[in-house]
C-alpha cells in the first residue's frame, strides 16, 4: 500500500495541511503535542514524504581561517542532526558580498540563516544588508560580528571581556609596556577588543599609548611586520587580536633569536589548535567556537519552530594560561 | 524605459531564448562570439536578469580539517570570480552522507558538483553514489579521492608519487627503518600513499616490515598515540600521512625528551600553512591545494559550458624540505 499524507492525517487527527507544514519543518502555529502526534504518525505508517529536508545556511567570511571553518563545522553538524540539511557560503569580507550571498540564499528557499557578516562595510552597505534582513521574512542568527536588528537574535561572544582578561594578566606579571596587534579596525570585533584594553590599562592607572597599537589583518605576515617596531618601542608583551598574528611574531622572534616568553611574552585571542602543539604553547583567549556554531544551529532552528523561546546568547571567553606568558625577566626593558 | 529580454535580443541579434540561456549560464551550444554579444548587449542597454546565478556546489569531508577547507575557500572564491553562485556542504566521512548531501544539492538545481567523497564507503555505497552521479545529468568533478565513472571528470593528485618522494628522501637520509602513521585504509588516498612507501623501500631494496605501519585517522591523536610503538620498534624516522598526525608526533617527542630531528625525523604530509610556524619547521609532501580548488572550478564550468574542453587534472606534489629531517645521528639505533 503506497502511504500518502491523507493517510498520515486520518492517523494524526489532523488535516494534511497540517501534516505537511509540521513534516516539511515549516514555521507554523502546531503545538509540540500535536506536532510528535504527526511525526509518529508518519514513522508507524512509514510515510516519508517527497518534499526536502528544510535547507539553512551559514555565512561566513573564510572557512581557510581555522576560527570560522571550526564554527561552520559544528554548526552543519549540528543543523543536520537537528533534521534540516546545511550549507556554507563564504564572503571573503569583501564588500556588499555578504548581502549577495544572503540574497543567493533567499532565492534559493533556504527557512533560515546565520550570518558573520563582513568585516568591512560601510555605513550604507550596513544599512541595505539592515533592511535586507528585515525583509527576509526567515529567521536570521547574526554571529560573532554584532548587528542590532529588531527580531534578530544573536550568538555573540564578549570580545571586550576577553581582552580585558588577556591585558588584565599580562599586567599582572608585571608587564606595563603591552604591545597590540589588532585586526582592521573597520570590524567591531576588534573595535570591542581594543576597548577590553584600554580597560584593562584604565583599571591598572597605566596611561594609553596608541603608538603601541598597530593595525593588522589577522594574519601571520602581521606579526612579522610589527615585531621589530614594537621591540623598539620597548614593549615586553605583546597582545595579538588573533592566534595567527601570534604565529608570526613566534616566526619574527625566531628570527631575531628572541625566546618567548625570557624575552617576550606573547598572548594570543581564539584558541585555534595549533597553540597547544607549539614549542612554547600559546597563551590565548579561547573562544567555545564548536560550542558558539551549535548554538548558532540550535537558536536558528527555535526560531524556524518555537520563536517564543529563542534567546540571545552571549559566550564568556576564558583564558588560557600556557608557556607564552611570564613576568618581564630583563628589567632593563622594563 | 524597462529593458526586457527582447530588447537585448534584439540587440544581440539572437533570440529572447538564446539571451536567457546565455545570461542564466545554462549549458547550450552558444558560441563564445555568440555569448559575448549577448552579455555585452545586456550590459550597454543595462538589463539585469531576474533569475539567479548559477549555483555551483562543493562537498567536502571536513571544513575544520585546513586541508579541505583551503581547498574549498579556493574553489569559492574562484567560481564566484567566473560568475557562479557557490556553496559548500560537509558529509563528515560519514558512509551514505555524501550521497544524502548530493541528493540535496540536485534537489536545489545547482549546475555543477566538485566532490570529495566519504573516505568510509562500502563497496555497496559506492556503487549507489556512482549510479546517482551517473543518472545526475549535472557535470560532476571529482577531487581528491578518485571514483572511475564515465563522463565524470576529476582534479587529483598524485598521491602516491608524493608517498614515494618523501620516503625515498628519508632512506638517502640514511634512515632504514622508516615507521609511517597512516590515515584509515578504507580511504584510497591513503592506501594510495601507502603504495609509494612500498615503492620507494622497494627501489632501495628494503624488505617491507608491516609492523611498521599504524592505522590512524589523519589527527594529532594518532601521532602521539603511536609514537611510542615506533621507538619500540627502532625507527629513525617516521612518514606520517598528513601534517596533522606530524603535529602529534611532535608533541609527543616534547613530552619523551627526544630532539627533532637528532633523534628522530619526521615528515608530513599536505603542507598546512602551520608546517612554517613550528619551532622546527615540518618536512612535508606539499598539495598545491589553492591551485587544486581554482582548477576544480575551472574544470565544472567548462563541464557547464565547453565540455568539448574539459580534461582531468592530476597535480604532482612536491617534496617541501625545512628542518625535521636529517641523517640518523645515532649509530646504535639504526
Amino acid at each position: 500500500m503506497h502511504v500518502t499524507i491523507h493517510d498520515v492525517a486520518a492517523r494524526a487527527g489532523v488535516s494534511p495541511a497540517t501534516v505537511s507544514l509540521v513534516l516539511n519543518g515549516r514555521p507554523c502555529r502546531v503545538s509540540e503535542n500535536t506536532r510528535q502526534r504527526v511525526r509518529q504518525a508518519a514513522q508507524e505508517l512509514g510515510f516519508r514524504s517527497a518534499a526536502p529536508r528544510p535547507l539553512v545556511g551559514i555565512l561566513l567570511p573564510d572557512i581557510s581561517n581555522l576560527f570560522f571553518s571550526s564554527i561552520g563545522q559544528a554548526f552543519l553538524l549540528e543543523a543536520r542532526a537537528q533534521g534540516n540539511d546545511a550549507i556554507v557560503m563564504v564572503h571573503g569580507d569583501q564588500p556588499g558580498q555578504d548581502l549577495a550571498n544572503l540574497d543567493t540564499l533567499l532565492s534559493r528557499g533556504v527557512g533560515g540563516v546565520v550570518m558573520v557578516r563582513s568585516a568591512r562595510t560601510t555605513p550604507e552597505e550596513e544599512d541595505t544588508l539592515r533592511e535586507k534582513i528585515l525583509k527576509s521574512r526567515i529567521p536570521v542568527v547574526v554571529m560573532d560580528r554584532k548587528m542590532d536588528i529588531p527580531n534578530v537574535k544573536s550568538v555573540l561572544l564578549d570580545n571586550r571581556e576577553g581582552a580585558r582578561m588577556a591585558v588584565r594578566y599580562l599586567l599582572e606579571q608585571g608587564h606595563t609596556r603591552i604591545g597590540c596587534i589588532t585586526g582592521p579596525l573597520e570590524d567591531v570585533v576588534c573595535r570591542e577588543r581594543l576597548l577590553g584594553y584600554q580597560d584593562a590599562l584604565e583599571e591598572a592607572a597605566i596611561a594609553y599609548d596608541e603608538s603601541l597599537i598597530c593595525q593588522g589583518d589577522y594574519r601571520p605576515e602581521d606579526g612579522v611586520k610589527y615585531l621589530p617596531y614594537l621591540l623598539g618601542k620597548s614593549v615586553t608583551g605583546i597582545f595579538c587580536f588573533n592566534d595567527m598574528i601570534a604565529l608570526g611574531v613566534y616566526t619574527g622572534c625566531r628570527a631575531y633569536h628572541l625566546r618567548i616568553p625570557a624575552d617576550l611574552s606573547v598572548i594570543g585571542y581564539d584558541g585555534i589548535p595549533f597553540c597547544e602543539t607549539l614549542d612554547v604553547p600559546l597563551s590565548t583567549v579561547e573562544q567555545p567556537v564548536e560550542e558558539m556554531g551549535r548554538a548558532a544551529a540550535t537558536l536558528l532552528k527555535q526560531m524556524m519552530y518555537q520563536p517564543q523561546c529563542a534567546q540571545d546568547r552571549l559566550f564568556l571567553p576564558s583564558l588560557q594560561i600556557r608557556a607564552s606568558t611570564a613576568s618581564p625577566t630583563d628589567p632593563s626593558r622594563r
